[in-house]
């Protein structure tokens, strides 16, 4: 029996898109879905409760950075990570690979896994698949990622043929890790910007039979345009009965266009991180919020968002706590961002239903983009 | 006509405690009360919402802080500060002086007001009783406060003298300068730490006609023991009929000590302030939460305390936060501070109600000691 129910609810006539519906223990997932970060067992800033309210129905926990702090064994001692962080929704853990490859210091890697140093104390460690997945089990994650090499991007064809074929024997082995009842398991497909290669390897990783699908390896430095090439050409060798994972992306114009090429999860810590720096996404563009113009501003961030920031808050009030070095603009801002990230998963939702995927995409990129060319205007155009 | 309603509700027999009701254009205001600071048109890291769960019915507004950013004509111009930062509850403001005092470089005291430097800027500016009447009205304050003078203490019976005479001096100018139709205005008394001193300034401000009176002058360094005496003899030359403010007072042993010498208005950083610098205050004394012993402790912060933080999470998640310099531990660690401020204060009113104060201060102030003394074993005491 699988491990996660997932079921095809409606497909768009023109287009790759689809209509999904996830059954996870803690709850169902529509999808397409965002799932906002929760590196250390919190979307920063924000509480469940915001969470749920911006329409997010499944986070993603960061294996890497809760095995070194707070651990994972005593987050399991303390019931799993849900209940550590008061989250009732749904849970997908990475493997920590990522992280392990981006953020610790004199990392090597060997096939029994990942040598690293923490980069919280510069103690040494050893990320190998089987503990990954003993790290996810004890935090309670309800899908589980395998461990995966993910080289920097652009990198030659044999770094990523030997990270293909790393990824395969580790995929072998976390699925071998996996205790029986526990969590769905997603393989991780590499190969960088070869297309011979992404074929390849989505061969072997589907051959082991995941519950589901990552695109891996897009989100680290590549070109955008020939990331689009690869992800819509990886995506169309994934079956069809399993969800669709596009790893680390990204900015709302890539998930509507990706949507169209059949993927069904997306993860950024964009529209936190951006928020904390003070940039809103918005249907017309972003808004960077400290800019003068904003200062005696009575409009909300975005006039068409329904958001609780935006519902109760004037861009010159957003600036001020900005410039004031506020936490509660990180706050506002994060609201707003996530919402406008859901609510765009929700109208391409809606848009599937109708089979009118291509248009709502259409439209979605040209507001975006006239939006973008007249950001100084923007306030003035639209009006109380 | 009276620019502020105040009724008394109730008297405790054994103490000069009252039960109060004020009103306000911004709802009914309950004394004894406790006001958070909302230092830049926001209290630290909370939301409207949040403080009105908390049972919060009156704000503090900075008059200096908001003056130099975002000033208060552009706050004017957007519809006043409750429209600005969203708050429809009571608002009372402060002169401004104490920021001056404490904040400001360069200052110099003269007659005509106080000549000071921006610590944002370096800017000059001259804050004078006018000014502060001016910025007062332009946030639409519904208590303002008057200009006083506040020396630093401990210091000399002279230069207390002259803070006393020239707080009186802007006290009638204060007075003169509200416009007709304006919000309610509260005279300081000053006079340190000297009886006679205060016994005259408080007959002098009492005798201009103002709508509340606060005491000034003693949350600036000087020894508590002393401040006592002073504040309760002070009270007691204050009229019964119209509120009594102990301004920057402090801790919840003594407001509660202080409600009992007939005080109805308090407010403080100390919740806030110290929930970011991770204490927490409790019914049993004050918990660090950054201490290695509550790093496995399944405990609510406060297990008798029904707040959103203390329903939610463990103390074992409140100290990961922490240590992991996530902005929600500065949210979840301040909704329990003044959830746990104004449950104080709930406590005290309905004590008072029901005549029993005495007994509640001295319950209340042993149970305290007595948590003081035991921090590190309060988890096994109290048990799950």
């Amino acid at each position: 029996m699988a491990r996660l129910s997932f079921r095809i609810a409606a497909r768009d006539g023109n287009s790759a898109a689809r209509l999904g519906l996830m059954d996870t223990v803690h709850g169902p997932v529509e999808t397409p879905a965002f799932m906002p970060v929760g590196t250390h067992g919190v979307v920063k800033s924000l509480t469940p409760q915001e969470l749920r309210a911006s329409g997010t129905s499944i986070l993603l926990g960061n294996t890497y950075h809760l095995y070194l702090r707070p651990g994972h064994e005593l987050i399991r001692d303390l019931g799993g990570l849900h209940r550590f962080m008061a989250w009732d929704g749904a849970l997908l853990t990475d493997s920590g690979g990522f992280q392990v490859f981006s953020l610790a210091s004199l990392r090597h890697v060997r096939d029994e896994g990942v040598d690293f140093r923490s980069h919280l104390d510069g103690s040494s460690h050893l990320l190998s698949p089987e503990l990954s997945i003993e790290i996810q089990e004890s935090l309670g994650s309800d899908i589980m990622m395998a461990l995966d090499e993910c080289p920097s991007q652009p990198s030659t064809y044999d770094t990523n043929l030997r990270a293909v074929e790393r990824t395969t024997l580790w995929a072998e082995r976390s699925l071998r890790a996996r205790s029986s009842g526990s969590a769905a398991l997603f393989g991780i497909v590499q190969g960088g910007l070869f297309e011979d290669l992404r074929r390849r390897h989505a061969a072997e990783i589907v051959s082991l039979g995941f519950d589901g699908h990552a695109i891996g390896g897009v989100s680290v430095g590549e070109p955008r345009e020939e990331v689009r090439s690869v992800v819509a050409a990886t995506a169309s060798l994934l079956p069809e009965d399993r969800p669709r994972y596009l790893m680390g992306v990204g900015r709302p114009e890539e998930l509507v266009e990706m949507i169209g090429h059949g993927i069904d999860l997306f993860d950024c810590v964009l529209p936190t991180r951006n928020a904390r720096n003070g940039q809103l996404f918005t249907s017309r563009g972003t808004l960077s919020i400290k800019r003068e113009e904003y200062a005696r501003d009575p409009l909300p961030a975005d006039p068409e968002c329904d958001c609780p920031t935006c519902r109760d808050y004037s861009r010159a009030y957003l600036r001020h706590l900005f410039k004031s070095g506020e936490i509660l603009s990180s706050r506002l801002n994060s609201i707003h961002n996530i919402h406008f990230y859901q609510s765009v998963m929700a109208q391409a939702r809606e848009a599937i239903a109708q089979g009118r995927y291509g248009e709502f995409l259409t439209h979605f990129l040209s507001r975006l983009r006239r939006g973008e060319e007249a950001e100084a205007r923007w306030s003035h155009e639209t009006g109380p």
